[in-house]
């Protein structure tokens, strides 16, 4: 039985994203998909490359019709989709990409983004997207709140690390780099090519960054105390790609093992051999995290590098990953695509 | 019924491409991959990217049983291919990925490669693979010659044009713009990040690129009679993506329904609306072609521009939808991946 | 004696390129610069890579004393540029960096730029600053144009070949290759990193480029009969140079004479050893022209590739080249900068 | 009077730039450039971008008559240089930009690059050639070694503030993050533009950068003990630039202190206001280094950002300062060319 799916704020990269994935799924058809300032527009003509597939017309959202509608990708801003989603019938399942529901305390999300919380109900109901740690929640749930893509490639190297106890939970440092897509299509000078190609620079430089929100309720459950994490994201010329070099402390053999046997099993997570490290150009397009871990000159310091395609894994690809699992499908339906190289 | 597929030449681009695309083929299984050099490697270590893929080891093409192998992609080297292809079975199907079966008339091969061809019989015997216009004839072939990229492209723009008589036949101009990529996985200094990234030019100036022969070929085929075109490639700082702007005289909306007649029931060939032009960015690592006409404020000159990725619709793709045929599957299978923007 | 030199506009690239080169010109000294709306804002807190020079703070125009100033560089976009330009004392000499004064005709500017020119007085004293076409006019004038970047490109190919009357005039197409920072800082979709990083395609195809209108103007004059080219840009993924590959009928030798013997005393344009031809990526940063000839295969046809930095020679260098003159100085200074490479 | 300067290996990428730099030198001239591969080659067809200089054909080292040459500037790779400067007249300055005079101790030598040292009383009297912590030793002598270019951008963050003791020695983290061009003009597969562009890594992961050993060896000195530093270096896909984000511990303002203090009056070392941090596109193609400090949201840790050019103030820009010191000149002769952007 194919799944009717409908996606909100199908005009961003996410958006497109999506688009792109659930063509290749054998399950789902998109019956709906809304642009609120694009509304009337064909997918075609914002997104040429998607021309080819047919698809429905951009609409805005209240002229969809979600009686008929399995399950809903929710891309829009955040703030704007708290108040989308307080609206859906309780009937539809929710996948939101946006950040509005991965704080699970209202005091948090109003630290981090500003303002206090405006479906209180919704945030309790959550579930965190991260699936290989969420799984068997994700496949109950009917709210499933996507991750921050940083927060995500975080988070494959540390989790496992935390859970196993093999590091010291005092020290934990990530130095982030990011490809510009994570910003998304947004019209900021910041993001022109003439100022970002050939050059690179941190941001949000301090403990500053919204993931870091995550980092501190991730980690601080897995490890049954408060942890919090240094993080210094830096942004890249290259369009795909978040790499994490995490710097722990502790035994690198342990290290190794605990993401070995963390991971042997999960479709889309590869732990390279001891020593080696990841590329992003190696994940690209793709669904796959790579991580790497290698023992400093330093005794007792390990680097642990993560390397994930920010709008497939740390986005899209994460969502209909979990949105297979709320249907009741293949985890990996649609999503075995190769990394694009070079 | 899977199809039993063997690669020689698989640690180049070409051959990561057609491992990419195969991937995610419902009835083809890669039981062989070759490659000299690295003989003995897995294929992940040569591509991290495909690491997650079950593959056979690299082995040296003396080392592979072909009593098995259904149907072979050959992309090594011009010269090599044909001294290769020469020796295998004549059970097996074979695609061509280099130069050496293009060109039909031997005296055209060794002006444009230097060198007599080695393997006559073979060269007579081979199918030029641009498969929207020899779809028959490849249906039936044991030995298909994928065409050059370029020449492909530009094909993809005029064939029609010449097929209908729409354009003056002595005043035919293509200026491509070519990603690096189509110049392979070589060490040359031209090709480094540090002397290509932000700068570009011409080459192959003046009428020497191999490709040439091609047009000539295909173009006097078409025509009836000698034609022969001007053509300047340049090389820009991207890795994937060809464009043509083509050049010719004509009517323009004779032109525009030349090329959309053409093309109306083709799956990968998009002629776009009447004066709107495509982007390489739109094709990326999709086997789409994309279309423009545009009319110029020259009375009677028109420009063609067309856009497909050189390592996909322009080589490993074309393979693909041309083994497809030979072995009698669904001309579109594993091929109808979304391009990956941005 | 040191002029005194104001910047209209400074927040932009061509201010910005403008302020690098008067930083070691020996003999110029930057009085004042302008920025509506960065206004109250240092230089360098625009444009960090300018954060070492002392400059003066950003005001509006109406702010600025002209009466100590010898010369104003006017870097505003077109339009706004006639209105300033107009209420400027008489005394002071301008370089105008915008679209405003190229055109010496009122219909022609009104068809290219969609409304009537509004200081005609000043359209009919303004000197054309294709330097090394109109030195003689630029060392006497009060106010000099300077020209667009991609028509400077083509006239540095063309202008000696029509003056030497050694190509037909019917048939004259100059396919443009254009880096991103020629569209200025400005916010727009395609602009994105995410959108023109790793992906090209032509603009403005057809014949509806400005540049168009200079195109006209000047290579009718030079001819002494109406001359119209056909003309296509293209979008690079590069932030600096120009490529014009320029397709002529004539003879080789003649085409190469006519630019050789035109360029022999020239400084700042090379013309290659016959055959070879240039790149962007030799000229970047720089006020050098490249210029190679090759000839093509078919008879009677010819290449000429035109290559500059549109930042500089295309815009601010010429500017400065301009400024030069007006101010009775050698009229490289500042100017010899060597190109940037890799 | 005007100094009479020698290049060799003017073949790569720090010869290239030493030539653009001394092109606006006003008291240098180069009388000899040595490449042995390309000897009998001008300059500008080894590198058209410096074509229009007047310079000497490229010969072989021992075809250079040193008799009349003031200064020599060696470019050569490591190993090398140590056996080409033992053969040159004592009559003459070198600066050589190899690694071969960096560590004072020959058992570091052999231990970072593994084999024993070949010119071990050269090495004693080399003086290391961070021009702002060895200004005056530099001034007196006869052989200065120039500093790796990672080496030299942890350094600029690092040194104020082991001098002023204001940061915890056991716990200082260099992440750097590099651009290609450091790697040299060399044949290397992860050199190409299709591996690099639109993907980044680590290298030299765990402490195995040869720079470690400056690091080890100056840092020591100015602590008065022994001093290891953990470093992970990266590469992304950008021609020029070197961006290290240094964590220490310690106070926020007091580290801000040492490092204002420190570069107060030095030319080309910009501190940037507290909070603010650097981008390496604002120091492309210059002299400058700009440094940021952040205080991080975990109280007692910093973050200090350094950004510079590699092939500028990292090697040939450093190079030509300590050059001018040596010959008695103005110490930023030739080297106040404005950062190009964008």
């Amino acid at each position: 039985m194919t799944h009717k799916i409908a996606i909100l704020g199908a005009s961003g990269y996410t958006g497109a994203e999506l688009v792109r994935l659930i063509a290749t799924h054998p399950l789902m058809e998109i019956v709906a998909m809304s642009a609120d300032r694009k509304a009337g527009l064909e997918m075609g003509a914002v997104f040429p490359h998607l021309r080819h597939l047919k698809l429905p017309t951009l609409v805005k959202i209240e002229e969809i019709d979600f009686s008929g509608v399995d399950l809903v990708f929710c891309a829009l801003p955040h703030a704007t989709s708290q108040a989308v989603i307080k609206e859906l019938p309780k009937t539809v399942k929710i996948v939101d990409l946006s950040a509005d529901f991965r704080l699970r305390d209202p005091a948090e999300y109003e630290k981090w983004y500003g303002k206090p919380h405006a479906a209180l109900d919704l945030q309790k109901e959550a579930v965190y997207g991260l699936t290989e740690f969420y799984r068997d929640e994700i496949k109950g749930a009917r709210l499933v709140a996507g991750t921050g893509c940083n927060a995500a490639t975080g988070q494959y190297a540390l989790r496992p690390l935390i859970d196993a106890g093999v590091i010291d939970l005092d020290d934990i440092l990530i130095d982030l780099k990011a490809a510009v897509s994570g910003a998304g299509r947004s019209l900021k000078e910041n993001l022109l090519h003439a100022e970002l190609s050939e050059g690179y620079h941190a941001y949000a430089v301090g403990g500053t960054h919204r993931h870091l929100g995550e980092f501190d309720q991730e980690f601080s459950k897995a490890a049954g105390k408060p942890v919090h994490v240094q993080f210094t994201p830096h942004l890249v010329p290259a369009n795909r790609g978040i790499l994490a070099t995490v710097y722990v402390r502790g035994d690198a053999a342990a290290v190794y093992d605990a993401l070995a046997k963390r991971y042997v099993d999960e479709t889309f997570v590869e732990v390279l051999p001891m020593g080696e490290h990841p590329s992003t150009k190696h994940v690209r397009g793709s669904n796959f995290v790579h991580i790497g871990v290698v023992a400093d000159r330093l005794p007792g310091r390990v680097i642990v590098i993560a390397a994930l395609d920010n709008l497939s894994k740390g986005s899209s690809g994460q969502a209909l990953q979990n949105a297979n699992l709320m249907l009741g499908e293949e985890e990996t339906a649609g999503l075995m695509l190769a990394p694009v190289f070079p």
